[in-house]
C-alpha cells in the first residue's frame, strides 16, 4: 500500500496502524513464503531444514566427512557485498532476473580469491514495497547466482521501507560464507618472480562502474532500448549493460582443489572497482611487480563504447571498469599453460597477460 | 562530491570520470582504512589478518581446542537483518552512534535463538556518500555491538550511490554467524507441556515498528526533541525512541552453556516484527500452546505513550511491538527458578510469562 494511502485508512480505521504505515507485514509473509521452493533449489545434505525460522543452518562436517578427508584447520571465509547502481540500470529497464546473479557473483568471487570454497549465501532485499512480479526475479536470480556457485541459499531478509526507498527502488547486499584449509588459503608472501600472471574474461561491466556507466548513458542521450552494432548487432545497449557478473566459482575451486598439493597457485583477484591493476597489487607483496602486457587480450567493445561516449580518458576506464579481464591468477611458470589449459576446459577464456619481476608491490602495464 | 557538480567537473576536465558520477573513491579508501582499529577491537585470536583483502577470515579450530573440546557435529548458522525505519529516525536526529548497536542486535539475537554462539558479523552500508560525520559513529556502533555480543567484525561494505540514497540518507544490513553443536541445536519438538516460558525486558522499542513510531509522532506532531514527563523526565522522546536494541548474547550463550548436558532449555524466541505471540509462535510445535499472562509484566511507558498518541488499538500493538519482551526462553519447570536466577545475576530482568499446554501451536493471552 502506498504511504500515501495511510492517513485515509487511518481516519477510517480510528487509529493508526502498521498497514497504515505502508508496511504490509502479510504481503511481505506470503513472499517469504514463496521463497522456499526457490531457496531449495540450492540446498544440499549439508543444510538443516529451519521452517519458521530466522537463521540458516548449514552442517558444517556432514557425516564427518568434511573434516576428516579435507579439513584439519578450517578457517570461515566471509565477504559482503552489493551490486551499486547496476540496480537503478535495473529499474531503469524494469529487468530484475539478472541482478540477483551480480549480487551472489560479487561476493563469491571475493570469496574464492582467499581460496575458499563458498557454502552459503544470505541476501537483503530493502524495497519500497513488496511486489511480486519484481522481488519474485530478483530472489531467482540470487537462487541461480547460488546454483551456479554451488553455495547454498539458506536465509534472507525483505525490508519494506515505503520511506526510505521510493516507488520501484530497491537495494541489494549479499552475504557469502566460505571455507577454506588454513594451509592452503591464499597467502602472497608466496608470489614469486617468474610467477605468470593469467587473467579470465569478463562477461562484460560485471558490477562496478555503474555511476560512470549511467552519467555516461545520459551524458549521450543513448536509449537503452536501442541496438548499436558498433556494441551488439543483436542485443539493446541495455541488454549488454545489464549482463550479468561472470561467476568464477566452480572453475576456480575445482582448478585450486586439482593442484592443492603442490599449491602452484600463488594469488588470485577480483577484479572489482579500482580496475585491473587496483585489485592484483592486493594479491601481490612489497618485493614484486606484476607486469602485464595491454595487447595480451582485446578490450571488449562495451568499453570502447562506454569510452567514446563519455569521452572518459583511458587511466580513468582502467581505474573503473574491468576492460575485459574479470579474475586474475598468479600460477608457478611450469604449470602455467596446464592451468590455463585447464580453466578453458571448465569454459574460462584466459590470457596470459604477464609475469611478476622484482620491484616494489605494483601493477606497471606496458 | 555531490551528484549536482557532476556536469561541471566533467565539462572542465574534458571527460567523464568517475569523481564527476559522484563516486570518490579515494574518500571511500580513507574511510575504510580507518575502520581498521574499529574492527580489530573486536577481533579475538581465531581472526586471520587479512591486509588489502575483500574477505574476513577466522580460524574454526583455533589451536585445536573448538572441535576437540565443544564440537563434533559443528552446524553454522547465519542471520541477515535490517533496523528498518529505525534509521530514518537516527537520520532526523542527526544521533548515528547507536543504530549500528541495533544492527548487530538484530541478526545475533536471532542466531542464538537457534542454540548457536556467535563468531563473526559484516555489515552493509550504503550511503549517498562517504561523510566521516555519519559513517564514523555508524560503524563505531557496529563495532560497540559485536563487542557487547563478543563476535568479531571482520568485514563490511561501504556502497556510495548517490543516485540511489539521498544527501544524508543511508541504509544498513547486517550478517551474523555463529555455530552450534547439532545436538544442543534448538529442536522445537522438544517443548513439552509444563514447561515454563520466561521472557526478558527490552530496552524499549528495539528496530522493529519504526514506520509506525514515525508515523504516530508525525500525526500527533510530537517535537523528537522535546521531554514528556510520562514517557521519561530525563530524555528527549527521540532519544527514548532511538534507545538501542538489547543485546541478549552474553546472558543466554552463558546460560546455555551452563546447561548444556541436561538441555533444560527447550525453545527461545526473539521478539521482532510479528509481537510477542507472532515470533514466541516459531519456537512451538502443533501439539502444544503457550499460555501467557498479560500481568505477569507491566508495559513500559514508551509502549502506551505511542499507543496513546496514534490511537493505535491494542492488537496492532501487540502485532507491531515487543511491549517490553524482547527475548523468550522455554524452560523445563523444575530449572525455570534457577535459569531466571541465573539470568539475573547475569543482568537481565526476568518475567515468568507463562507455561506450555497441550494445544495447537497456538499462542494465547489471557
Amino acid at each position: 500500500m502506498p504511504a500515501d494511502d495511510a492517513p485515509k485508512t487511518a481516519a477510517r480505521e480510528g487509529g493508526l496502524t502498521y498497514a497504515s504505515a505502508g508496511v504490509d507485514i502479510a504481503a511481505g509473509d506470503r513472499f517469504a513464503h514463496s521463497l522456499g521452493a526457490l531457496m531449495r533449489r540450492t540446498h544440499g545434505p549439508r543444510v538443516i531444514p529451519n521452517p519458521g525460522g530466522f537463521a540458516g543452518l548449514l552442517r558444517l562436517d556432514y557425516n564427518e566427512q568434511l573434516f576428516r578427508h579435507n579439513y584439519k584447520d578450517p578457517v570461515l571465509v566471509a565477504c559482503t557485498d552489493g551490486v551499486g547502481t547496476k540496480i537503478k540500470l535495473a529499474t531503469d529497464l524494469a529487468k530484475f532476473d539478472t541482478i540477483g546473479i551480480d549480487l551472489v557473483a560479487m561476493s563469491v568471487n571475493d570469496l574464492i580469491v582467499q581460496g575458499a570454497e563458498p557454502l552459503m549465501f544470505l541476501d537483503y532485499v530493502a524495497v519500497h514495497a513488496v511486489e511480486q512480479h519484481v522481488l519474485g526475479p530478483i530472489l531467482a536470480g540470487v537462487a541461480k547466482g547460488c546454483e551456479i556457485a554451488k553455495c547454498a541459499l539458506i536465509g534472507g531478509e525483505t525490508a519494506e521501507m515505503n520511506d526510505l526507498y521510493k516507488p520501484g527502488e530497491f537495494d541489494l547486499a549479499g552475504f557469502a560464507v566460505g571455507v577454506v584449509e588454513l594451509s592452503r588459503a591464499t597467502d602472497t608472501t608466496r608470489v614469486e618472480p617468474g610467477d605468470v600472471v593469467l587473467g579470465l574474461a569478463s562477461s562484460g561491466v560485471h558490477s562496478n562502474g555503474y555511476s560512470l556507466v549511467r552519467r555516461i548513458i545520459e551524458h549521450a542521450g543513448i536509449d537503452l532500448l536501442s541496438i548499436d552494432p558498433e556494441l551488439d548487432p543483436d542485443r539493446t545497449v541495455g541488454e549488454v549493460l545489464l549482463e550479468p557478473t561472470r561467476v568464477y566459482v566452480q572453475p576456480i575451486v575445482r582448478t585450486l582443489r586439482a593442484y592443492k598439493v603442490k599449491k602452484v597457485i600463488t594469488g588470485m583477484a577480483h577484479i572489482t572497482g579500482g580496475g585491473l591493476a587496483g585489485n592484483l597489487e592486493r594479491a601481490l607483496h612489497p618485493r614484486v611487480d606484476a607486469v602485464l602486457n595491454r595487447d595480451a587480450w582485446d578490450v571488449p567493445p562495451v568499453f570502447r563504447y562506454l569510452q567514446k561516449h563519455g569521452g572518459v580518458d583511458a587511466a580513468e576506464m582502467d581505474k573503473v571498469f574491468n576492460m575485459g579481464i574479470g579474475y586474475c591468477l598468479i600460477v608457478r611458470p611450469t604449470f602455467a599453460a596446464s592451468v590455463a589449459r585447464r580453466l578453458t576446459r571448465f569454459g574460462e577464456t584466459v590470457h596470459t597477460l604477464g609475469t611478476i619481476t622484482k620491484g616494489s608491490g605494483a601493477v606497471r602495464m606496458k
